[in-house]
């Protein structure tokens, strides 16, 4: 960040008073601009015994597998998040079910997201950001050409829980690789 | 959002290639700034039987009551950010439990997030924003003069759960009052 989004001025990384932290002030109108996580949030979207993967279209990771998931918006909760983008990715229709992990990725200022949920019949198709959209058994999953590591550890849990017959939610830190 | 962090230029409101929803996008240089939800993390610290609350010396809601609580920063985790909150309003160290509460509040476009945890010593005092500190057994709790309806939501699920015997995860949604 190198000017103010009020107005337009140059900001400069100062600990504004009564705050521990450097951020970005403004050096003609005094605001303050903090910096947050973002949330990503997705679905294990399960169709018998199968569940709904993604091949990415879009960098980072094209061409690898992960769960539909993407940056939440304004304005909606972090369920309509997930059923968003499944819709946008992979073109299914989804009946949410519990929350299933919360993973924590500091290294990169986000928090990801993952709902259980079940396609709400086997009518789906790639989305702009996907070149294919397939369901995948637990035998099938192509564990070295998944994109993303919360995938990965999002759907450990998920077999595991399934093998053990119940559900829990899962928070989980994921550290720098 | 009146212009570009960037570059300075000016901002306007377009819908970018392959995008649904109007972002602000640089008349100069073309970057997309998208707007998020943000984090509220906080903490359930309890000792014996009463719960930890805080007075706010701070807008909005001063002199209201509030579990400790604040907008989780870059670099750390949610359960970091809920020490660190309690460690700055009610100057507390607390041993953290599992994640108790998620509420989505898509009209103020917010997260909240609250832990269970215990007060690892009774030595608390009010932080820079706070007046006041207190333990609360639940029939002394000032429902009344609670400052914001995350608190209230996740306090009346705590004592609901202690009543049961059994801590559960609660997702909830607050929509606008």
């Amino acid at each position: 960040m190198n000017y103010c989004s009020e107005c337009g001025a140059p900001v400069l990384s100062r600990i504004p008073p009564g705050d521990t932290r450097p951020r970005h002030v403004c050096v003609n109108c005094g605001a303050v601009h903090y910096q947050n996580p973002k949330l990503v949030v997705g679905a294990i979207a399960a169709w018998e015994e199968k569940i709904l993967l993604c091949r990415r279209a879009i960098e980072p990771r094209r061409d690898k597998w992960t769960l539909p998931a993407g940056f939440m918006e304004n304005r909606e909760t972090t369920a309509e998040a997930a059923i968003r983008e499944t819709q946008e990715e992979a073109c299914a229709k989804i009946a949410l079910g519990e929350m299933f992990t919360l993973i924590d990725l500091p290294h990169i200022d986000q928090v990801h997201i993952f709902y259980l949920a079940r396609l709400l019949d086997a009518d789906f198709h790639p989305g702009d950001e996907s070149l294919e959209t397939a369901l995948f058994a637990e035998a099938d999953v192509p564990w070295s050409q998944i994109a993303f590591r919360t995938t990965t550890l999002t759907l450990r849990r998920y077999f595991d829980d399934r093998r053990h017959g119940q559900w829990r939610f899962h928070n989980i830190v994921s550290a720098a690789p």
